[in-house]
């Protein structure tokens, strides 16, 4: 089918750079929001806004949403406004928010009866990632409608990976959260550990980047801890959403995560601490926050 | 000081390879060893063998030593037949082994007051670190005898960090471990997931790979998880050994460490069961033996 136009669903701080990244390379879009304001850094010509998610559908062949949690995308897409209501067959929705992965299963299965099919791909690299078009991009679908939709996918990310069939892309994103958030607590018990004994956190993350230990979060995240750096990146009320979806996975399948639960706690108590628009490495201030010294 | 001869205590594992590298480097060994065997693996005519610490280090002017755990370096160094008794003036002492940082800050002071200098320098890379001599090097001491120290070292690894003083070696060691070892559970917890949740463990670790889910645990104990291969590597025992004594530090300051705890809990529960010998990447075994799945 040919791609006459995309609908955009979003146009926060990942949703407004990936559009712009699409108008780049020459995709016309349509977008369905919900506030004026979230177009004004558009070019009028370059897009075109619909009243609602099902209108949008009836215009597009393909729609992208990226939204904050599982009831937003539940509404946008078969609520009584929803994409399902406008889209034709062979119509093709990219879900890039990050949601329960059962929830993507039933709304891929919904719009498999009407002949719509689905991808859900949440994205990973943060703001920067979305304006650089460096995303990782965690898919989950069938190969089929993967390769109809990557060279649309190769516009906003670099490392994208069909994962399995539907929801595969939201566990992987899952599990990514999971393991994000534990390292980030683990770097931060090491930097306290350094501090309480007299020895410059600075020095030993500098020895342990060349060895077993090394992570990204301890090469990036570890710097914002040690300069107390904590303006997002991406905030700790979005990754504590994310622990909470990795977390009633695991309970509906019977599972225990105690590492997770840990600093889910953590990102929990910033946020009941007013601070959850902070970096979610913020939880190093919870756990450095035993010791006074330098 | 010319270096005549290089003393060596602890022919294990790791100690071997790295005596080689010595020899290699045309450096002339003179050995410490309680067992015969341990001497085997070396021509007699490159190396020498003395009754005790004391004979040892009165025939050489550094000693390097790399064994088990802090009561064998306290018996070497400061025991009734320890280094200190026969070491002259401006001595160095390299331990190389993993201890207590608060053991090793002690023994610095003994010798310190007989005027013999001492390093803290223990290593993170594993077996085939030591052989390809590409080992991580974490050094604690003055800055003047690390660098009398340094060519040395550099025959025996690449990452080679003067992290503080007489201590801070073995502090970032400690940290290397517990940062290391809540990795590993942070990865298993994420395959779990994966697995419950009937998506391949494998895709999601090539999705994570390249972002910021990104360390070398997922990379390459993560392909171990997968292959359910625990042949060590770092066997289970010591990492427990290593956590126990960041616990007791930790304790000793105060300071509570909740993650750390909780994968100490598994490394136990390996070293209960009789696997101790494994891999410490085998508290995945732990982890993923909640699920039946493949």
């Amino acid at each position: 089918m040919k791609i006459d136009r995309i609908g955009m669903i979003g146009l926060g701080i990942m949703g407004r750079p990936m559009a712009m990244n699409l108008i780049k390379a020459n995709y016309r879009l349509g977008f369905y929001a919900r506030r004026e304001q979230s177009l004004e850094a558009f070019e009028p010509g370059n897009v075109e806004r619909f009243k609602t998610p099902r209108e949008l559908a009836q215009n597009c062949q393909v729609t992208i949403t990226i939204v904050s949690d599982t009831p937003d995308v539940k509404e946008i897409v078969s609520g009584p406004d929803g994409l399902i209501h406008g889209a034709c067959e062979g119509h093709l929705v990219v879900d890039m928010s990050t949601i329960s992965p059962g929830v993507t299963r039933v709304l891929a299965r919904q719009l498999q009866d009407r002949r719509i099919d689905m991808l859900d791909a949440p994205v990973s690299g943060g703001e920067q990632g979305a304006i650089d078009a460096t995303l990782s991009i965690m898919v989950g679908g069938r190969e089929e409608i993967f390769n109809r939709a990557l060279p649309i996918l190769q516009c906003l990310g670099e490392n994208i990976t069909l994962v399995g069939t539907h929801g595969a892309g939201q566990v992987a994103k899952a599990c990514n959260q999971i393991l994000v958030a534990q390292t980030m607590s683990a770097v931060a018990e090491a930097f306290l550990l350094a501090k309480s004994l007299d020895v410059n956190p600075e020095k030993v993350r500098e020895a342990l980047l060349g060895g077993f230990a090394y992570s990204r979060i301890l090469e990036v995240h570890g710097r914002r801890m040690l300069e107390n750096a904590y303006q997002p990146g991406f905030k700790a009320e979005l990754h504590h959403k994310d622990m909470g979806i990795a977390q009633s996975s695991a309970r509906e399948h019977g599972i225990s995560m105690p590492g997770t639960d840990l600093v889910s706690g953590y990102l929990e108590k910033i946020v009941d601490s007013g601070e959850g628009h902070l970096d979610s490495s913020a939880i190093a201030k919870l756990i450095l926050g035993q010791t006074n010294k330098p």
